[in-house]
C-alpha cells in the first residue's frame, strides 16, 4: 500500500479562513453590457455627466403658462389665455410663451420659452370665439386656479446633475440602480470580475453525468463537480471544469498547472481516495506552496489550501490559490460554503448574503466526543407555533442523497458531547431561500406514494423501509410512516388512507424459466435478489416462504439457504427488477407494476397493503392535511399503475 | 386636447390580483442542460432509474475480507490473511476473496467477490515471508480488528436505489438538487419555461441607453424598460423589449400586437403621458380585452389589466396577458413588484421570495389622506440597538434617483391619515437581500465628499445643498450634514473634518470674453447659469455680489437683475460647467477642479470651506465612524483634486 500522508496536526477553523483570505483571487474588472449587469457589482464610483432630465421638463399634461398671469385665477374666476400652439415629448417647442398667453404641453415636453409653469389640464377650458374654426385648436384658454412659478414644472439637473455621486464602488446591481444608469444613458457598466475557478475532479471512477456508466468496473457519477460547480457560480465566481485526474502524478501536475494557468483558484474534488489526496499533496509542495493542510473540523480533516505555481504559458502573473476540498458531497459541500465561498463573494465583491439562521429545537438526542469542531448538516421540520424539529442527517456515509435531505448546518463546539433532545439550536440554512419541509414521512417506497407526494407542498420522504419506518413513527420525529404488507410492531397512530398493490416475483419477458413461485427459487437454479429486511415487500416473501416450509415440513432456513441470492438485497421496489433486466439476475422481488413499466415478465405472489399513518400528535399539521387531500384523490393515482387499487 | 379617458372607478388592490390571477401567462415545460439549470424549477418529479452506487462499494481505503475471517481479531491477536492482488477505484475487480485471503481495496472500488466488509488501513499491517519477494506487494496482511458483514461498505442502491422518488415537481434547483441529479447521470433536466415578458416603451422622447440624447428636444434616457427587464429576470421571467412607441394608435396596435404573438405576458410602461396611456387603453380594448383599469392604490391608478389577442401569424394559441404599468420609475417598479413579479413568479414556478419585513421607526411625520391604500416607498437607516429609521422617499416626483434612495415600501392603509414620528411601521425591503445604509448624509455636492463616501460602507448621500442639509440636520433625521462657504444657520452638531475648494467663474477654454469677476457678469452681455439657492457656491457668489453692490454703492437685485441667467439655476456642481462646455452659457458658477476636468477656463473668486458636521446623537454610529476614517485620508483625496486643500 502506498505510503500515505497523515494529517496529524489539525489547523484551527480560524487559521483555514486566514490562510484562504491571504491567497489573491480577485481578478481585475472588466466592462459589461448594462442588459447583463444585474447582480454584478460596480468596480468604481459612477457618477452622473449629465443632468437628468436635461431640460426643464413639464411634469403634467397642461398648459405652460407665465405664472404670474395666473395670479389671482380660481373657478369663479378663471384668467383666460390666447392660445399660441402646443409642445410635445420629445419634440423641440416651437413656440414661445409670451405674456398673456399660453401653450398646450403634454407630460415629459420641454418647457418652451417664456413659460415658468404648467397648469394640469384639468384646471383649464377651451374657449372658441371664431378666430380657430376649421382647426381642432382653440382661441384661448381658461384657467381656473393660480400657479407659482416653477409648479410642474421639473428643472434640468433637478432628478440627478452631471458631476453628482449616482452609485458607489461595490453597490451591487438591481433593477433599482440600473434604472438610475439607464437614466443616465449607461449602456456598459464597470463591474468587478468573477473569480474563475477551475474545478478538477479526481478519481478514475467518475464519468459525467449524461455519459454511459460502467457499474462492473465501479463507475460512478461524478457528483461533486457539477454541485461546487454551481456552488461558485452562486457565490460570483465563473466555475471551468476539467477533465477528471486519476492518481497518476504526471497527470494531476499537468492538470493543476493547465487550471492554475487558466484560473483565479482552483479546487480539487471528489475523490475519497488517500492515494489521490496524496498525489496532490504533492503535486502542490512540488509545484506550489501548501500553507494548511488539514483543519480540526468534522468534515474538514483532508482540507488542503496552498497556491499553484503558473506555467510560462500562462498569461496570468504570480501563482493560483489553491484548496482541496473532501470526497463526500456534503461534506464538500459543507467546507465549500464555509471556506471557500466567502473568499469567492470577498473576489467577486459580491456582498455577503442576509444567511438566515434560525433557531429550532433537536428531535433527537445526538452524541459527538471527537474534540473537534463540527458541521453537522441536519434537517428540518416545520411546526406551527414551535421552533422546527431538528435532526441530523448525513452520518459521514458520502450519500448524495443527503445532499436534499439537509436544510442547514448546526456548528457544534469542539466541548459540546451532547445535545439532547428538544435542546434549543442555531441552524444556518444552506441559503436564505431554504424552506424547512412541511411534511417528514418516512417508510415503505411505493410509485403510488411518490405520485401521491407530488401533490403536497414541500414534503420530505426517506424510504427508509416498513419496519425502520415505524420505529421512526414511535420515537415521534416523523409526520407519518407508510408501510406495507403485515407489521408486527404496533405503534400509536392516525390510518390516513390506503390502498393495495400486486407483488410478486419479477422474471425476463415471457418467463423463460417459466418460475410459479417460490419454490422454484428453491428447487431450480435461478439468480434472486431480494429487497432488504425493513421492506414490507421482504415480509411478504418471507410469510411465503414460512408457509412453503410449513407445506414441505422442513425448515425455513433451509429453503433460504437453497436460495441463490436470497441474501442479496437491493434497496429500492424498482432496484430486484432492473437487475432482471439487465441479466444479471434470473428473479427479482417487486411490483406488477414495476414489471409492466419495465417491460418484463411477472408472477404474482398476492396483494399487500400500502397504509399511510399519521403520528397522533401532527394530524393537524398543514403538511399532514396536504397529504390527507392528496389521498383523496388517491383512486385516479392507482388507476395509473397496474395492480394496484384503492 | 384629445378625449382622455378617467379612471373613476378605482378597483381595489384584490380585484388586481384576483384579475392578474386569471390570466394564463405560464409556458410549456423545457428541457436544460444540467449546468444551465440553477435557479430553475423542475417541472415534473424524476425518479432514480438506476442504483447509487450500482455496486456494492468499498468505503474505505483498506483490506476487503470476509468478516467471518476476521472474528475474534484484535491489536494483541491479529488474524493473518493471504494477500491475492488489490482492486482499484475504476476498475473491474480479477481477484476473488476465498476464505483466509482478503484484497487491497481503494475507497470506491467495487468489493471482490466473495469480501463481505472492509477493513480500514490503519488497523492493518503487510507481512512478508519471501514469497512475493522482488515485488512491491506482501504475502500475507495481519488483521488487527473483527468487522461484521456490511462493515464499511455501501452495497448498491444504499444512496438512492432504482425507482425512488428522488427529486418532487416544483423543487427549485440549488448546488444540492443538482448534486442529486449529478449522481443520478441526468444531464438535462425537465424545467418549468420562463415566461416570455414582452415589454413597450411609450413615449416619443425615450431613448435607449448608450444612443445619443437630444435634450432640445425633449429626449430622456428610458429608464422603466431597463429596470422592469432586471425586474422580470429576477422574478424568473425572460424579458423582450421593443421599439419605443409613440402615441400613434396604429403604431401601438401594431407594437402591442407583435409583442402579443410572440409572448406570454406584454407590459406596456414608460409613458407618463395621459394620451399615450389612453391609445393604449383604445388598442387594448378594441384588440383584447381590458379587466380592470385603475386600482385604488398609490401608486396605482393608471393601471391596466387585460388580454391582447394574437395575429393570425404567432404560433401560440389563445390570447396574450397585458399590465400597463405607471411611468414614474418608482410608481412603475413598485406596482410590478406588488402585483405583476408575483404572477411572473407563479407561471415560472418560482417559489415566493422570502420577503424581508422589517419594523422600523419613523423618522418623520407623514401625512396622507387621499382615501386609497398606499405603497410609501421608504428609505432606511439602520441604528444600533434600535429599530432602523424610516423615512418617505418619493413623493410622486417620478425622479429616478428616488430608485436608489428607497430601500422598501410601507403599505399605508386607506384610512390612517397621518404616520407619527416615532411611529413603527413595517417596511417590505424591496428584496431579502436589501441592507440598509450605515450612514445618511445630506448637504453640498462636492467631488472630494463623493470619493472619501467611497471608503464608507453602504453609505447613502442626498446632495440637497448646504442649507437644507442644515435644516434636516436640525431636524434630527441625517447623520452628518456636509456644508460649504458660510452658512446662516446655527445647528448643534460636532465637526467630523473639513478642507477647501477653489471657487469662481467657469469660462471657455482661454476665456474669450476675458471674464475677470462678477462685474464682468453685470456690465457685460454674457449669458451666465447659477446654482440653486441652497448650494454653498450660490452662498459665496452672493456675498461676491453683495460687495461689488456695496462697491458701486447700488442695491443687490439691480445688479444680479443685469445679470443673463442670474436665476437660471442648476442642481450640482458640474452642471453650470457643462453648459459651458456645451455652447449654451458663456460663465458658469464652479469649481477650478470642475474647470480644469472638462478643461475650460476658470477665474477664481476664492476658497470656501466644506465642512462635515456629525449629528451629536450619533457620531458613535458604525456609519459615522467609517466616515470619519475615511476622513483621515482626506490630504490623499484632496491633493487630486485642483484647487483643494486640507
Amino acid at each position: 500500500m502506498t505510503e500515505r500522508k497523515e494529517f496529524r496536526n489539525l489547523a484551527p477553523p480560524e487559521e483555514a479562513h486566514a490562510a484562504i483570505d491571504s491567497l489573491d483571487l480577485a481578478p481585475g474588472p472588466e466592462h459589461v453590457p448594462l442588459e447583463d449587469a444585474r447582480g454584478r457589482v460596480l468596480a468604481e464610483r459612477i457618477d452622473a455627466d449629465l443632468d437628468v432630465p436635461g431640460f426643464d421638463r413639464g411634469s403634467m399634461d397642461g398648459y405652460a403658462v407665465r405664472a404670474r398671469d395666473t395670479f389671482g385665477a380660481d373657478e369663479a374666476d378663471p384668467v383666460e389665455l390666447d392660445y399660441v400652439g402646443a409642445v410635445h415629448a420629445g419634440a423641440e417647442p416651437d413656440v414661445t410663451v409670451e405674456p398673456g398667453t399660453c401653450a398646450e404641453i403634454s407630460t415629459g415636453a420641454v418647457m418652451p420659452d417664456g413659460a415658468d409653469a404648467v397648469v394640469m389640464v384639468e384646471r383649464t377650458e377651451e374657449r372658441d370665439d371664431g378666430g380657430s374654426a376649421g382647426t381642432d385648436t382653440p382661441d384661448r384658454v381658461a384657467i381656473r386656479t393660480s400657479v407659482a412659478p416653477g409648479d410642474n414644472v421639473m428643472v434640468a439637473g433637478a432628478d440627478i446633475a452631471a458631476g453628482a455621486r449616482a452609485l458607489g464602488p461595490g453597490t451591487r446591481l438591481t433593477p433599482r440602480e440600473i434604472g438610475l444608469l439607464s437614466a443616465l444613458g449607461v449602456d456598459e457598466v464597470p463591474v468587478r470580475g468573477k473569480p474563475k475557478v477551475g474545478i478538477i475532479s479526481t478519481g478514475d471512477e467518475l464519468v459525467r453525468p449524461g455519459e454511459p456508466l460502467d457499474s462492473d468496473r465501479g463507475q460512478i457519477y461524478d457528483v461533486n463537480s457539477t454541485t461546487i460547480a454551481t456552488g461558485v457560480e452562486e457565490a460570483g465566481g465563473e466555475p471551468v471544469l476539467y477533465p477528471h485526474a486519476g492518481d497518476d502524478y504526471a497527470e494531476m501536475e499537468r492538470l493543476l498547472t493547465r487550471a492554475a494557468d487558466e484560473c483565479d483558484l482552483v479546487l480539487s474534488s471528489g475523490s475519497t481516495s488517500a492515494s489521490a489526496v496524496d498525489v496532490i499533496y504533492r503535486v502542490i509542495e512540488d509545484r506550489g506552496e501548501l500553507l494548511l493542510h488539514g483543519v480540526a473540523v468534522k468534515p474538514g480533516k483532508p482540507m488542503l489550501i496552498g497556491r499553484l505555481e503558473r506555467s510560462t504559458e500562462s498569461t496570468r502573473t504570480g501563482a493560483s490559490a489553491y484548496v482541496g476540498l473532501p470526497g463526500y458531497p456534503v461534506s464538500a459541500l459543507t467546507i465549500f460554503r464555509t471556506f471557500v465561498a466567502p473568499a469567492i463573494r470577498e473576489a467577486a465583491g459580491q456582498p455577503d448574503p442576509r444567511t438566515a439562521t434560525i433557531t429550532g429545537e433537536m428531535g433527537v438526542q445526538e452524541r459527538y466526543s471527537e474534540g473537534r469542531m463540527r458541521l453537522m448538516p441536519v434537517g428540518l421540520l416545520e411546526r406551527e407555533d414551535r421552533p422546527p424539529l431538528v435532526y441530523p442527517v448525513d452520518k459521514g456515509s458520502g450519500a448524495t442523497t443527503s445532499l436534499v435531505e439537509a436544510d442547514g448546518v448546526v456548528t457544534v463546539d469542539p466541548d459540546t458531547e451532547v445535545l439532547d433532545e428538544g435542546e434549543a439550536v442555531d441552524v444556518t440554512l444552506f441559503s436564505p431561500d431554504v424552506r424547512p419541509p412541511t411534511l417528514l414521512g418516512v417508510g415503505e417506497d411505493d410509485p403510488a406514494l411518490n405520485r401521491l407526494l407530488d401533490r403536497v407542498e414541500r414534503p420530505r420522504y426517506l424510504p427508509v423501509g416498513s419496519r425502520e419506518g415505524l420505529r421512526r413513527l414511535r420515537d415521534g420525529l416523523p409526520d407519518v410512516a407508510v408501510t406495507a404488507g403485515p407489521v408486527d410492531r404496533d405503534v400509536d397512530s392516525v390510518e390516513l388512507g390506503r390502498w393495495s398493490r400486486e407483488w410478486g416475483l419479477v422474471v425476463p419477458a415471457g418467463n423463460p424459466a417459466d418460475v410459479t413461485g417460490v419454490a422454484d427459487l428453491v428447487d431450480d437454479d435461478l439468480r434472486f435478489v431480494n429487497r432488504t429486511t425493513d421492506s414490507g415487500l421482504r415480509t411478504s416473501l418471507g410469510n411465503e416462504v414460512a408457509a412453503l416450509a410449513d407445506a414441505r415440513d422442513v425448515d425455513r432456513h433451509a429453503l433460504v439457504e437453497a436460495v441463490e441470492g436470497f441474501d442479496l438485497t437491493v434497496r429500492a421496489f424498482e432496484s430486484p427488477a432492473r437487475r432482471v433486466a439487465s441479466g444479471d439476475a434470473d428473479v427479482g422481488l417487486g411490483l406488477r407494476a414495476t414489471a409492466e413499466k419495465l417491460g418484463l415478465g411477472f408472477v404474482s405472489l398476492g396483494t399487500q397493503d400500502i397504509v399511510v399513518r399519521a403520528n397522533p400528535d401532527r394530524v393537524d399539521t398543514a403538511g399532514v392535511a396536504g397529504l390527507e387531500d392528496a389521498l383523496d384523490d388517491v383512486g385516479a393515482v392507482v388507476d395509473e399503475l397496474p395492480g394496484y387499487e384503492d
